[in-house]
């Protein structure tokens, strides 16, 4: 299977724009859409619709805490029937809007915070894969790819749901399998690394850690990002090379 | 066919409570479910599912402007673009959650504002009908009843949408088949009255206006109100005048 | 000095109602006023005011996170640089529509998660401190009489602020001066108890803690709720029982 | 009197940037600031009055409807107590928070659609009128400059407040004073037309009307725009003629 490539997308919101969506999409297999909750708004998400229609992407939802101002960056201390409930209608929302438009939900990624949590905290995660078991059509959920892979695969068979697995190019893994800090020296790669990286994966199934080490980690996915020019050149790249 | 009973639903949020919705739930017909954008949230919309599944009552979105604070209330001049948007979004949010409880969405009630705005406007009655007609899924829209129905009803047609007729059991019409301004003194109906009205409409589908002619009005649903346990009491009273 | 009640007010927003303030501000001398982050809204916050100055209420802020649907009661990771700015405009917002109707801001008490976190965290105690601290006009800090007191006052002391120690009326602590959690027995007080621990605390300054010890607390305010008729009542006995 | 330049700035929200404001800053003499129902929020605002100090530019509110998603910029049909609790509120907070950098808040401009509908509506200017008499500093009403500044200044005195008249540099004005509307050709000038305007205005007091009329208008500031490079420099060219 060849490694996908996943971006999140519609993160605008009413007047104010954010990413190149338009110049992102025709390079890209899965589009993580905001669904109005940290970003996004109905329009907006009819939009990028639109637009992956356009060009052939496979359509995830992307839901967050309901804090715009935030941007679903700042965990917040739900409960679980409310994250659950959250989740769904978001799930809700985008997968209506985009039947609208003929198309498919296929999976579930969750933004920011929420992703964080769910790595995180078991129970979190307990609930995003029940509030997706519960919904009414079969969705997917994308996670990060850890070492801890084989227990979240455990867990999404207990539940009912099935797993994507994605990796994240350009960060630089520490000898746990997690995400080096961002705030520490090398956590976010140059270009060169990042496709030694993915050249790595793609080949070896492998990253090497932050101090050499050689870990083994699923990857059906690779997030890649494009806020901006640089970005997208980056994803073209890595586009290339993957296909290659 | 016998009248139905419609009554908005489901508008508490977070902490905030609003309406008797248990205690009216059982006496109705037909829920109008408010859908987060005036009232509601995913907890409330999901619990207001589920009290409307277990009392065998058919579910209706009912979208309203992005306005909580004004509870939907106020008029916005949104385009037509954002207005079709936001009303699939809150159809779909709806939709998917009463799928996942194995509901089946049946209707669409414009809220407040942006229901009043509807049936002065062709154009947002227009935008509203094409939102609708562009869902994937067949849903119907429920309007005021009022002396354009046949007007309402070929613009459905040619929209591809069915319709449902309200009239306010408990609200005075003026003789142009609007509902008297709440300004005016017997804009609303004492309980009495309010009966007769009903009774009226059941056996011989008029109203009686204001000052005193007979109008003659496509009835499918009364719009009832439980607010209060007055409400409550005069829904049952209403349900028992219906059905002898 | 006597003993003050506080209680939190103006937690209305729009149409939704909370709180039987009518009822509740002719009993307390202090009023915990929502600054519409996580209740209360523009026109809320100015009849609370009117409110408040009709019965010589003293007034203070109540901010809270930005999260309406939670009530301000869900923990948020917001950065020390967001929590000073929204704990300032919160406080600027309520200041300046108090002094339009003449009336003069004395004090902030944080709400809810908000609270909670300033007792837990000396990172989000010291901001909220200098956020107090830089605002252009003194105003006094409400936080909860615990056995720190005194670490809390030097604090303060080092900011440049002053404080105010509350205790709850209806609430039991536990050994180390805190609250027992809710989800104990005998955490809410009976009303017989809690009027036997305003008694104590007004005569020797001190609470029997669950387990039976005395404890000494600061105490210059008592917090009381005026949710529902009970609570008011309540409010009416404590209030005689300290005039007394 | 020189001609002012007064510009909108602080209108990102949260993670979403908007607008060039560190350019714009230090060649604008006034600063609508956005105050957080259409645009800003808390730490927007209080780097954005930084800013403004730093570059010694004079400090407004610039209030908007409760609409972040439309920018404000959608009428909305608010009571005159909500409009005016909500321009007071608005006032209110930045106030506070600019005394708290030692500023002093010195006029009102109100936004987008709240802008429109002051322009439009003698009785939503009465209260954005009341609200400004009423605050409890005294702070000046700036409005679109028309053939109709004298009723303004008639309104205003009677309200107890007063007015600045700001000029459109860029946009064409129709015979009656207003602007030419924007689906019309030729209603924003091109920056040879705009540099003449100003011209003009500062030499003679007057513009020329699309069909070639001359109106004389009073004129205090100017209102440019700052949202790209291309507005930037035009703003740096206007400053270089008025002060020329």
């Amino acid at each position: 299977m060849t490694l996908k490539l996943n971006c999140d997308l519609g993160e605008s919101f009413g007047s104010w724009k954010m990413g190149l969506d338009e110049a992102v999409m025709p390079h890209i297999d899965q589009a993580n859409i905001a669904c109005g909750f940290h970003a996004g708004d109905p329009l907006v998400l009819q939009k990028t619709l639109a637009m992956a229609k356009e060009n052939g992407v496979t359509i995830g939802a992307h839901p967050g805490y309901p804090d715009l101002v935030g941007f679903g960056r700042r965990s917040m201390k739900v409960s679980a029937a409310e994250l659950k409930a959250m989740v769904q209608y978001q799930i809700a929302a985008i997968d209506g809007m985009a039947a609208t438009q003929g198309l498919t939900l296929s999976y579930v990624k969750p933004h920011g915070a929420m992703y964080n949590d769910m790595m995180a905290d078991a129970s979190v995660r307990a609930t995003i894969m029940a509030a997706i078991a519960e919904y009414h059509r079969p969705v997917v959920l994308m996670l990060q790819s850890t070492p801890n892979a084989e227990t979240h695969l455990e867990e999404a068979k207990a539940a009912g749901i099935e797993l994507l697995f994605e990796i994240f190019a350009d960060r630089c893994y520490d000898d746990d399998g997690k995400l080096l800090a961002r705030t520490k020296p090398g956590a976010v790669h140059t270009k060169d690394k990042m496709l030694a990286q993915v050249k790595q994966l793609k080949e070896q199934g492998t990253v090497t850690t932050v101090s050499g080490h050689t870990l083994t980690l699923r990857a059906d996915t690779l997030c890649v990002h494009g806020d901006n020019m640089d970005g997208v050149n980056a994803i073209q790249e890595i586009r290339q090379l993957i296909q290659s």
